[in-house]
């Protein structure tokens, strides 16, 4: 338990601040996203939202590359490098990137436009590249804690599967690969990521540095779904130079 | 060939630019290389090169992460990253500073100390701290030409093998396992590096930023041997807290 001469959480309950962080600032209670699950959006919006969100999937690798950068202890480093193998692929393996470009082609966007990120929101990519920022300017345990959304990924994913399939008439199983492979992965990088901060947190500094870790990330999601909200949904006031579903002949 | 109007180098004449610099710089042609090579080492001086030699070692992932993290390129990436692996070593495989630490061991020295580079000498460290951080801070393509030296790295190892072996009666075929790797890795990442700085190294001011890429990292490695030099051979004044050939009983 706490203890109250140090003001150090013990790790079990370093782990209910950390639950309670993601139970309270998830980005599953974003309006954007019950609109998503529920079939409540077009599918310009669908496209808007697989689109801002490949710049995100886009740069998990840099992060997690940055992520290494700074570690001296070669036994985290071998253990996190999976993550930008898993990923970016690997040899003849596809990565989780291939994954997402199934589910934007199957959307009817143009692959090299996604790829090409030149339609992405500017909010994204401020919110995206602060990720990788941060991860590339903090300590290996602070970093590895901002990857601890993942804990909440599960069942944001099993609701995102069951709910698009039954809701959209252009999502077909097939191109939910995506979500059904992180269904696997997630919980065994949830797992190593919230072991390693429990284990390395161990100074009053270091575990409110993991907390205000988490939250940064959290905000870093969860600005992703506002920016798609304001350009797509209400007031949806697209910027300049962004995905105008109006204006392209996306659809296959 | 020149474009007289631009000041920019055709492919083959950077690569001519690139060679020269390695022909004038590489460490190959420090005197404590010649040492080394020629047997003129006592046991403790090839101590403290192995030991120091580590540091250098340890840190090539880190540079590799932090290369990676800067690349928006997959493909890049994808083949980038199987120089963690080699490094680090990837699920049950031994990686090359594993290889490194055969070397250390062979040589009597405790590999607890080695990997907590405790003795290393302080030079030493600013000298490869500087090789990640110049790779984090510059764009790829400058980042990746500071890796260039590994087109001088055959010549040395195979020049390190024979030399070693036939000098002396501490170091037998079995502990240089690490160059005889390193004779058919880096020809095959030089290459592909010689390859990507040639095709991507466009202008003048491109061109030059990959010319003081390659003479920054040979500086990166003289500099290690000038502080080997300094401390062990002449004057041989050891900075304190260095590793100490008179004091330790590290010859098992």
């Amino acid at each position: 338990m706490n203890n109250p001469s140090t003001g150090v959480l013990s790790p079990a309950e370093l782990e209910g601040a950390l639950r309670k962080i993601g139970h309270e600032r998830y980005h599953n209670r974003h309006p954007f996203h019950r609109l998503l699950h529920t079939g409540a959006l077009t599918l310009g919006q669908v496209q808007a939202w697989a689109l801002n969100r490949y710049c995100y999937q886009a740069a998990i690798p840099r992060k997690d590359a940055a992520l290494i950068s700074r570690v001296t202890d070669r036994s985290l480093r071998r253990e996190w490098v999976h993550r930008i193998l898993d990923h970016d692929g690997w040899g003849e393996k596809e990565g989780g990137i291939d994954r997402w470009l199934v589910l934007t082609d199957s959307l009817g966007l143009d692959r090299d436009y996604v790829v090409s990120q030149r339609g992405v929101l500017p909010a994204t990519v401020f919110a995206v590249e602060a990720y990788v920022d941060f991860v590339a300017r903090h300590s290996p345990v602070v970093a590895v804690a901002s990857c601890l959304t993942e804990l909440f990924a599960p069942d944001i994913h099993r609701e995102r599967i069951a709910g698009m399939l039954e809701n959209y008439p252009f999502i077909s199983e097939s191109v939910l690969v995506y979500f059904r492979r992180r269904l696997d992965q997630a919980p065994r990088d949830a797992e190593f990521a919230l072991d390693y901060v429990k284990r390395n947190a161990r100074t009053q500094s270091e575990q409110q540095g993991v907390l205000d870790a988490l939250t940064f990330k959290c905000n870093v999601l969860w600005a992703q779904l506002d920016a798609l909200y304001a350009a797509y949904v209400s007031p949806g006031t697209i910027p300049p130079g962004a995905f105008d579903p109006s204006e392209l002949p996306c659809l296959r």
